[in-house]
Formats: structure tokens, sequence, C-alpha cells
């Protein structure tokens, strides 16, 4: 049998090109076993996020209480990135250098009373919580003129950039378009002006027919290990109903997506043991249309590995698990 | 006084954001400190790197010698990334999906004999013998025609991904183009195309006038910490004469490079108690030629912080250290 690998990639919809080479795993310092993890109380006197510690925190600017207390809070990150504080959005500085202010919005959206549960454990329900918070300050945020993006992210373990253990997410609102999503979207407007097709949705048909990538179908969802995965069980969620913007979300899609967030996280926490990933949600800019050929979608990328030197100067990562491998894996664990 | 932070920078010659915030360096996990160094030996018995072991890498493609042994050498990568076992680059899969076999080359330059030396304590000399190494190695593999790209980087402690403390560097060339220069060499294009003049160019002239981010300036080179700086404490070194290509370097400017590197490294070494950092080479792709507008450089970047999900997920980097700041305290260990 001719050996396939290692295999060069391309991702269809944003042709990001990756390095699939499984040889490489056998290199001493990879997957090392992460230490024991000791068993985390439900309740932390000294978790700022704790019920209890509200006063640790700025105000809150949203929550959801039930009987015995609040369920989920949002409040401005104490350590914000950007400032609500900036009127203005104008450009300084002298040519070539160009910066504006710092203008924008950083919320903390604090997920649970309960200090030891996390994505996966937390049961559909208050994952449903979580799904509708998110909407709410979506759909709140994009009111703001001068923000151009909000970016709804999760850091999830200590490689992956976190500094509290408390379940919770994050909200960046931006003055600016990423660049990143800039070329995301103009690789997909290219996409649909050869097909007259949205890329992603021909993504998630084959994937579907494949079945080899598939970690789990929904009524609603398709989450899949992607072809070109750039990091080891790298998982994308994609709603199957073809939709630029997370907050024109239905409310039966929010249910279902709630549901498929708690079994895919499942298998992550069984399967891996914990491991440590970001989650980052993609949508369309507020305030460019691109309604046609973007497609909302959540990014899941675990930190097994570590990006060096290549990954950080191409943009290629060199991935040693290939993604059939990882959903095959993931699929065991549902 | 009017606070002009936090700030959202845009780097002029790849149009790249970043949000410069120093507020948020105050978090509590930020700049954690390192764990004291343990002084390393000169030989190692373990290393597969150290003299005496020469049978545990593959054989060598490049080699000099001094009167008492080697003073570096290359060898093919134990678990190449990618491999020249392959004859052809042909296009496989089935649309949407796009793969070519992983052909290319993945080297090891082994950049001393002495197993606890580094870049910024090796001697100028030795220095020049590395960068002799990569102009060899360069000019030698731009002949295979299946390469596009020749990537040189070096990894540099364990949360820059190395797994080998032996002063080591890397050499990957990919049969494509990958996709962060094809940003880069666009963005520099269009800036060339409405000024006629080159974005590196001009902004290494404004550095220099500026001053304020400036490391350091020999006569062939400048190095500075970019006005958008995407980390703590990058630096980025240019060669003063416009040149796309690493490659087309002249005798002169080499020696002066070797100089310039062992200054700025003195400086990393000293100022910042030996932080793990990548250094990539960024240079013109071997096929395309894009000489007028693109302008070969070398980025270093510390991993002192953890790029989290807002930065894997839009591009834009949080960075917590002004560049400016950076520059002063690392002309202070010059």
């Amino acid at each position: 049998m001719k050996e396939t690998f290692p295999e060069l990639r391309q991702e269809p919809c944003t042709k990001r090109w990756v390095i699939i080479s499984p040889r490489r795993a056998r290199r001493p310092h990879e997957f090392q076993k992460e230490e024991e993890k000791s068993s985390l109380p439900e309740w932390e006197a000294s978790c700022p996020f704790c019920p209890g510690n509200e006063d640790q925190t700025p105000p809150e600017v949203f929550s959801r209480w039930g009987e015995n207390g609040w369920l989920i809070r949002v409040v401005p990150n104490k350590f914000p990135a950007l400032s609500s504080d900036f009127n203005e959005v104008e450009i300084r500085g002298t040519d070539p250098f160009v910066s504006v202010p710092g203008v924008g919005v950083h919320e903390v959206v604090i997920e649970s009373p309960k200090h030891n549960l996390t994505w996966g454990n937390m049961g559909k329900e208050q994952m449903e919580q979580i799904i509708d918070c998110f909407l709410s300050r979506y759909r709140l945020l994009r009111e703001d003129k001068r923000l151009k993006y909000i970016c709804i992210f999760r850091n999830h373990g200590e490689k992956a950039g976190t500094s509290l253990i408390h379940p919770h997410s994050q909200i960046i609102a931006t003055p600016i378009v990423p660049e990143q999503l800039r070329n995301e979207i103009e690789e997909a407007r290219r996409y649909y002006d050869d097909r007259l097709r949205c890329a992603f949705c021909d993504v998630s048909k084959r994937e579907a027919e494949f079945k080899e990538r598939v970690v789990l179908e929904s009524q609603h969802f398709i989450a899949f290990t992607p072809f070109a995965s750039r990091m080891p069980f790298e998982i994308w969620i994609l709603p199957k109903r073809h939709n630029a913007s997370f907050d024109l979300m239905y409310d039966e899609e929010a249910k279902d997506l709630a549901d498929v967030i708690e079994k895919v996280f499942g298998a992550l926490l069984k399967g891996l043991d914990d491991p440590h990933y970001n989650v980052v949600f993609h949508s369309a800019p507020l305030r460019d249309s691109c309604e046609d050929y973007y497609h909302w979608h959540i990014e899941i990328l675990p930190r097994i590995t570590i990006q060096a030197g290549f990954e950080l100067g191409t943009g290629i990562y060199i991935n040693t698990t290939p993604p059939e491998e990882a959903a095959a894996k993931l699929r065991q664990f549902l």
C-alpha cells in the first residue's frame, strides 16, 4: 500500500494549508501526560466568580436567577483588553503608523454558580442558559454602532490562556473587523462567486456524506473534525441551515445547539481526559452584509500540541493526528 | 493627560491589527516568573546533538570543521513534517477537499558542538558560521523545482515548542507558498502600487527617525520593536538595503547580521532572563518574483504570554507591553 502521509491539505473554505504528519507524533515530547487532575470543590472561598463573592467583580450587566440564587451572570472584565470609556473611534498617528483608541467591550460570562463544572458536564439545561445569554448579549451589543465585530470565545485550561478555573466565557466587541475574518469572508465570497453556493454548506454536506470525520449530527447541527484540521482533535460545529450571523439563530436551533455542545464536549472530556482548549464563535461582521456566502460556526481548538516558529511564521500548522482518527475516537465517547 | 491606552494599532506592512493594553498586565498570571534555570553542562551524554553522538542523528548533509571537530552540522529531521521521498506534487482528493503529497525538506541545523550555548552568548564568529550555513542550505534547496518556499526558524524553550535543549534551528521547505506569506506579499504590493515605495523600507526609515522603538542600528541592519507588536518584546531585524530574498545577501551584510543577532539576543538573554521565543525568517517565495515590493526580514516572537481564543479566532493579538517600553528596556542590555 502506498503511504499517503505526510500530506498537505487545503481547507476548502479558508484555503489555509496544513501538514498532516502522523509519524511526527513519535517525537518524545508529543502528547505528554497531563498531571493527575485533583477533584475540585463545588465552591471555592477564594474564587471571585463563586456565589458570595459577587462584590469582587465589577457590577453585573446581565443575570438569570433560579430558586437558589443566580444561574448565570455577565460582568465587565476587570482587566479589559478594550474599554467603552472612549467616545470616538478616530484614526490617529503619523503615516505610515495608524492607530485608533481601544474602544470596545470586554465581558465575562460566568456560566454557572458551581466552581467545578465545565462544558460537557453541566447538563443540557445550563448549556441552554449559556447559549441564551450569548444571544442576548450579542443582540444588545450589536446596537452600539461603534462596534463592528463581536467575538465570543472560551479559554479552558492554562495552556489555552485562562487565569481562572471557574467556568466562564468571554465576549470581546471590536471597533474594526478582524483581518482573519475579512480573509475568511473574502475566500467564502470567491467560492460563492464561482459556484453560487456557500462553501460551508458544501463542506458540511460532503462531510455528512463521507461520514468518516463526523463526530455528531443532530437535527440542526453537524459537528466534524475538519479535513484540514490545524490541531489534533480540532472540531467545527456548523448549523445546517445557511445563516451568516450567530444572533439570527431560531429558538429551536439554540436548544439543539446546547445539546450538541454538551455531547461534543462530553466526548472531549471523557475521551481526552479534559484537554485544554479554546472555543471561538465565528460570525458575520455587524455592518458588512455577507449573508449569501458566509456561514456562522463554532471552532474548537484543543491545545494539546504547541504552535512553534513554523506555524507562527507561515500560518501552516503541522498536525500529528489525522482528523479521521480523531473523529473515530471521539465517536466512541458520545 | 489623556490616557491613550488601550489602543488598536495597525501594522503598516501587513495591515494586521493588534490591541496594546498595558493595564491588562496587572492580571495575576501575567509574566509569571520562570523557575530558576539550572546551569547546563557544556556536554551532555544523552543529547543526540552533542559530539560523540553523531550516530543518533540521520547522516549529515552539511558540516564545517575546526581544529577540534565539527563547528556546525545539518542533518535531516528524524521526525520530518515533510518528506523528500515523494516524487511528484500532484493534486488529489474529491472536490471540495484538495490535498497534495507532503513533499518537502525538513532539516535541523545543529548550531554548535556546545550543549549549553544559545543565540546571544555564542560569540560573533559562531553566529557567522550559522548565517553562512543558512545561506548555503537556502541556495542549494532553491534548486529543487518542487519547492516553492523555504522557512528558516528557531524554537527556543518549551513554551516555544522545542523538544531539545542543544542549540539548533530548523529549515522546512514546502511545495506551496504559505497563505500568510501570500497575504504579507499582497499587502506589500498594494502599498507599493499606491506609493512606488516598499512598505518595509518606509517603516524602517521612519523607525530610524523616531528612534523610540529602535533596539539597535548597524551599518546594514535595523532592529526594532514593531509599532503593532503582537507580543511583548517582539523584535524585527530588517536589512537596510532593499532586498526581497534572504539568499541575495552580500557577504559583508551576512557578517554584520551575525553581529546584530548576537547583540539583540544578548539583550533578550540578559534583560528578560532567557525568555522562550520563536525566530522566523521571512523571505520571498522561490518562484514568484516580488523583488520591488517585498523585503526579507527576521521576526523574533517571545513566548512570554499565551495566545488564547481571541487571538486564535480573530488574528488580533492582545499585547500588554507597549513596544516603546520594550525597546527602552532592551537598549539597556546591549
